[in-house]
């Protein structure tokens, strides 16, 4: 598809310019050049374009991105807002392909005008324009960066395969620092804010082709082409889900979107009509859309969702039933065969049902009888695993367990677990495996109805 | 009352014994005696009794409660199930005040006249007894702790002002472990197991005068004697706030909790309506449970449920709106007056709505003209502060500032921030000043929405 290839400068540029670079530690203008001389992961030439400066950071300063020998995939514009067609301008004769203009200064305090001048040069050269008023492009693996604050105040992610499209900067900013210290991993990063160009649509365009993003994430506020976009989501869920938190759900919130981007934001109804008949998955905060990208970017899809629940603790289990008959889920009734199985392996007194109660005593022995037992039993789509370890019994051979299990049963899984120091260790050397884990039943459920809803999507019984 | 007068020696005892304590180190009796002896904070004194050993951790040993000088305010007994009535027995003749059974072994693997006879030498001899098959329990402040794992697979947490009564052990423990990483304080907890004679409402009496306690939290799967606790959950909510989480609130859960327990769970729609008539807060989870608790311990009441929202980054405002409305709260409208102060502090192109977004170039000065001006507004009944610090100009003096704010203004306020290492940072030194802080809009308005529900719970209104 064109915008595929019209966007690979963009996220895999050979040479990068950064018009307003600065020498003055700490301003936005040094912040970004800073971000690309001292990547230890982007591999292409960056230059600083600066008419005041001989040098920065040990590097050639150019009075104009004329000056700059070579092609230019992608120019980073951080001057103030009046000067950016200008600098456009300069841009467009230098045969620049894509540019991020972080400036703001436009549309967003009422300069309709200067930003109608963006998109009418953006427009009529074909260079690609991602902004004005916007972070840019993080990409975790090639190394671009065009966020302009510094490390220390925005951590950034390890690679991954999940991408997040945002509209709004300030909120993609806390969302992509958060997911970076909880250790998810990112592909793309996109920050459009004003969107004089290039929107939501054209990046999830982008997306579905990106054989390095396996999830599409986006924070939206309110689309300047709704059926665009719609048309564009219908096809993308077809290649990979979309899940998307949409601010204004309530009437008072949809107000408050028009206030805040001086727009008009459309009724959410509409919105949420959209989104279920193209079928995306809506969330509502960030922590539930990655609880469902976590499961969907690691687990396979799910043939129905009769789910087993597994637990060394009985309360766990009732708490994760209820988490799962309230997300519209089913609970798995074991096949008989099954049932004899484990029969054998768990104390006299204990009962066969779902939720099973491998009960407190419960060594990662137990687990794995139970694992190889139910894998392959057809009256089980999915299974939710507890595994508590404020027990005597439970040791830490679980690990390679689960990691077998991983292996050898297909059927989509999750784990949950909670607790202090030990068991956020036990829990980060489960992540590893493959499988996600959630702290709470209620988060180990909302992984399942992810993997639960999107094969139903996939499948057009949504 | 009396119960408060019976259950002073269990959690404040001037002497303890341990039967059952081990010389072997990882059992459980080993584990109880250890956490007495080691105790930092503990003063009493504490006996091991084992008519196998002469010394346990350097302390002489007993063969029998019996040869133990002086009184005993609390036995702790950790001894195979079959010689508990036995051990019962001696600790009735000694005139022990009370007991706590840790073992297992009763009428959760269907030994009911077992369970019976304790219930029984627990009636006759007016001994109050917690259990059996449970943890017991942990004082933040008296320093008693029965729990049997060692802190390595269960951290304590810090003493505070929040009491948790669990009806399961392993649910409490995953509980207790995960707020002591998450640095939430506790008064008391308490694991009574089968409860064969105290049971939920006996300790909720406890509580409701207690006070070091100032709210209650309760996991709960279901009660014996229903119409008891429902009268004395409704006597408790006019002291303090009440949250219980209830196992089985779906047809399947409450199978699953009377298969769990071995008992007759009853419908959860006479538990709904009794939590809802008597002005309990019921939750579904350990997070939202504690994200209502951390406000309602440190907040004072609303006096209705106008909320301002203050922030820094727009999006993040839109997102409160919609997670304030949908629980049922409203968007404040500021007077007229306090809009002229707010307007002179904001830039020209700032519109002074709710939510007031304060633009992404706020310092912690425009936050502190803010407050001053809201905190008199009579149309203004409690804030949500949204201060995001992945912006350049938000700075650490907002944590002096929020300080102050809660000194001078006297609704209830909440923060709202998230992200890295360095937001992180500045969260823990908010948390400082009393205000509670939680990393999405959703938790903060779960924050509020405690604090204006149980304004109404006191005021009578709900």
């Amino acid at each position: 598809m064109e915008i595929y290839e019209e966007l690979k400068p963009l996220f895999n540029p050979k040479s990068v310019v950064v018009i307003g670079a600065s020498r003055e530690k700490g301003t936005v203008g040094w912040s970004i050049f800073n971000d690309f001389v001292s990547s230890k992961k982007f591999k292409g030439k960056v230059y600083p374009v600066n008419p005041n400066a001989k040098e920065i950071l040990q590097r050639k300063a150019f009075p104009s991105i004329k000056d700059v020998k070579g092609d230019v995939d992608l120019a980073v514009i951080a001057v103030p807002a009046k000067i950016v067609p200008h600098v456009m301008h300069d841009c467009v004769d230098k045969g620049v392909k894509t540019a991020v203009i972080v400036s703001s200064g436009f549309s967003e305090i009422g300069h309709k005008a200067l930003e109608a001048e963006i998109e009418h040069i953006a427009r009529e050269s074909h260079m690609r324009v991602v902004g004005p008023n916007c972070l840019g492009v993080f990409d975790g693996h090639s190394g671009v960066d065009t966020l302009f604050l510094p490390e220390e105040k925005l951590q950034r992610p390890r690679p991954g395969n999940i991408a997040l499209i945002t509209q709004s900067g300030a909120v993609g900013s806390v969302i992509l620092d958060w997911i970076s210290s909880e250790g998810y991993g990112i592909s793309k990063f996109i920050s459009y804010g004003n969107g004089a160009d290039l929107t939501e649509t054209d990046f999830i365009e982008y997306l579905m082709e990106d054989d390095q993003t396996d999830v599409i994430c986006m924070y939206l506020e309110g689309s300047k082409n709704g059926r665009r976009m719609y048309h564009m989501l219908k096809d993308a869920v077809k290649e990979k889900p979309v899940l998307i938190i949409k601010a204004g759900s309530s009437k008072e919130g949809t107000h408050a979107v028009s206030s805040h981007t001086g727009s008009l934001a459309g009724s959410d109804e509409i919105y949420q009509a959209a989104f279920k008949q193209a079928g995306v998955l809506r969330t509502h905060d960030m922590e539930t859309m990655f609880d469902y990208a976590q499961a969907l970017s690691h687990q396979p899809l799910s043939k129905g969702d009769n789910i087993l629940v597994i637990t060394n603790g009985g309360g766990f289990g009732v708490l994760a039933t209820d988490e799962i008959i309230s997300r519209g889920m089913h609970m798995a009734q074991l096949s008989e065969g099954t049932k004899k199985t484990i029969k054998r392996y768990l104390p006299t007194y204990a009962g066969i049902h779902n939720p099973l109660d491998l009960i407190g005593d419960a060594d990662s022995r137990r687990y794995e009888k139970v694992f190889r037992a139910i894998s392959s039993d057809k009256n089980v789509d999915a299974v939710m695993a507890i595994t508590l370890f404020q027990t005597v019994s439970l040791d830490p051979k679980i690990v390679p367990i689960l990691r077998d299990f991983n292996r050898y049963c297909k059927k989509p899984k999750v784990v949950c677990a909670a607790g202090g120091k030990y068991s956020q260790h036990m829990m980060e050397q489960i992540e590893d495996t493959g499988i996600p884990v959630y702290n709470t039943p209620a988060k180990a459920a909302d992984g399942l109805y992810a993997l639960t809803n999107y094969s139903k999507v996939k499948r057009g019984i949504f």
